[in-house]
């Protein structure tokens, strides 16, 4: 579940995992070797509610953090709030069905506004399926949050996608181009659900991600996942920098491969896929190729003439 | 879902059911006879997910709002965000299944803290049956707030109880005394969940609700979606009052039947039941009769000497 900025937060996982969900875990059955996910380390966890799982997921938005209402409006606001949550259901590949919409709403907005918001969420809701059905309404003193939870489930036969599946010689494709989201993609970007869908009815990904926290750091947390590392190609990267991250690095003198690296809410998919019989599907799909997973753990690119240097595993904490 | 203290709370949500829910329902199927929630109006909603529906619902707690972190600790923090969700499962009678936690954490609290706000609300699902598997994991500058969501689903063959149930003649019973639950208990509740499915498998309640808002509050909402109205009989009311609300009363001067009306997290159940047969089964469950459900819209309390006053349609706002 994306979006996050805790300084220590995959310690705060790791520790999440180990001494609440392993515990609670022990004693139920295995999940299934198509992988259920079933705690945090995916981008939507398993309710366990017969044959056919559903999958759950939650994002929390804040002012000044995930969005500046004074530049924002809260139809947009809402939009994203939702828009987020929709991402994990496309990393996953699977179909929302409906979500729910908790508000700390700060002491100044009108009940126009808060309408506005929920209106928003609402609204790109329903283009995905994914009415809102409920929620929790608050208002404080404090800055705004707006938190989502969306429903979900697997097209018939399909299993969900996990981040756990990535082989030494896997391909690893992206569904568009990263870096520079702040410019404004952040608050309109797509979530890739169709697109998803389609790969995963032509072609079973090993794993996928949406990047939400930056192509680096959620690469990063597929390989962690899995158990292996990568290389990427620096002429492959290069044809995937967004013409923002390019514009961002004119102004801000940083170069545009590290935006493209480093930079978080893209929003585009991070695809592992088998090294064989995948290229059609990806590539007729829009998917371009990034590079390979190798035994060797952690991340590097390697340059045109053969120099590797190592990607770094950090991302983006955005308005700070 | 509870614990809301936005200003206008009513009119937002009459806006949100009129303008986004009843569009997006127009063309589907009714829901059945026995009622499944499916919007804004009752404690939980529906996901329309085949025969069997889940249940889920969301509950946001906020910094100085809902909980006091000088005075409380994560722990308990945690367990009462984890028990205001699993409160709304009573509500409706139906059993937790699992549970998201998405947090928004002040900067000043340490990763031991985040795990153990984690751990107290794991802790209290875990006795439920119901545990974390997953959330979403922040931190900003602002104060601190915590959501959880809890999905559920319905014993064999019972439907969950609404809100809009209620018919002239119903009795309307209690689970347990209330008021003052600002001096401890809004932190140490027990969920209800398991007096509510007892209930549930001896009678079927024509509507219920938990007291999340404060008794007179909660009520007013049963009579608003069922269309009618209710005389509580003060004497009955008298036997009802916590302790804790004679004790605050004794602090603030302000008198007792006060703080059981308009004091809010309770965490009791409202059960309003049909005339002929309930009352063996809700009585020997704890339950204990307040007054009766009216055609006369509004709410009314009548003393021993058979005058009536009006009670007000208000809540406590805590901590402010």
């Amino acid at each position: 579940m994306p979006v996050d900025a805790y300084k220590s937060e995959s310690a705060l996982i790791a520790r999440l995992r180990r001494e609440l969900v392993a515990p609670a875990a022990a004693g139920r059955p295995a999940r299934p070797g198509s992988g259920w996910p079933l705690d945090f380390v995916d981008d939507m966890a398993a309710i366990d509610s017969g044959p056919a799982p559903l999958l759950w997921t939650v994002d929390m938005l804040m002012e000044g953090v995930d969005f500046d209402s004074g530049r924002h409006s809260w139809y947009q606001i809402g939009r994203k709030a939702m828009a987020a949550s929709l991402s994990d259901c496309a990393a996953m590949a699977v179909r929302p069905l409906c979500a729910l919409c908790a508000v700390a709403l700060n002491n100044c907005l009108s009940l126009e506004d808060a309408v506005t918001l929920h209106r928003g969420a609402h609204d790109c809701g329903i283009r995905f399926g994914c009415p809102v059905v409920g929620g929790d309404t608050n208002s404080w003193q404090a800055p705004t949050v707006v938190s989502v939870s969306v429903a979900a489930r697997t097209e018939p036969g399909l299993a969900p996608v996990c981040r756990d599946g990535a082989r030494p010689g896997d391909l690893i494709a992206l569904s568009g181009p990263v870096g520079g989201s702040i410019l404004g993609r952040h608050l309109s970007f797509e979530p890739r659900i169709e697109l998803a869908l389609s790969l995963r009815r032509r072609v079973l990904p090993h794993a996928m991600i949406d990047v939400s926290d930056g192509l680096a750091l959620d690469l990063w947390r597929v390989l962690e996942a899995s158990g292996c590392g990568a290389t990427l190609e620096a002429p492959l990267l290069e044809a995937l920098i967004h013409p923002d991250a390019i514009r961002l690095s004119e102004q801000d003198g940083r170069p545009a491969r590290e935006h493209a690296l480093y930079d978080g809410e893209d929003f585009e998919l991070i695809a592992v896929l088998p090294a064989k019989g995948a290229e059609p599907a990806f590539a007729d799909l829009g998917f371009r190729l990034l590079g390979r997973i190798e035994a060797e753990p952690g991340l590097r690119l390697r340059e045109a003439d053969g120099r590797t240097a190592p990607i770094e595993r950090r991302g983006w904490e955005h308005f700070r």
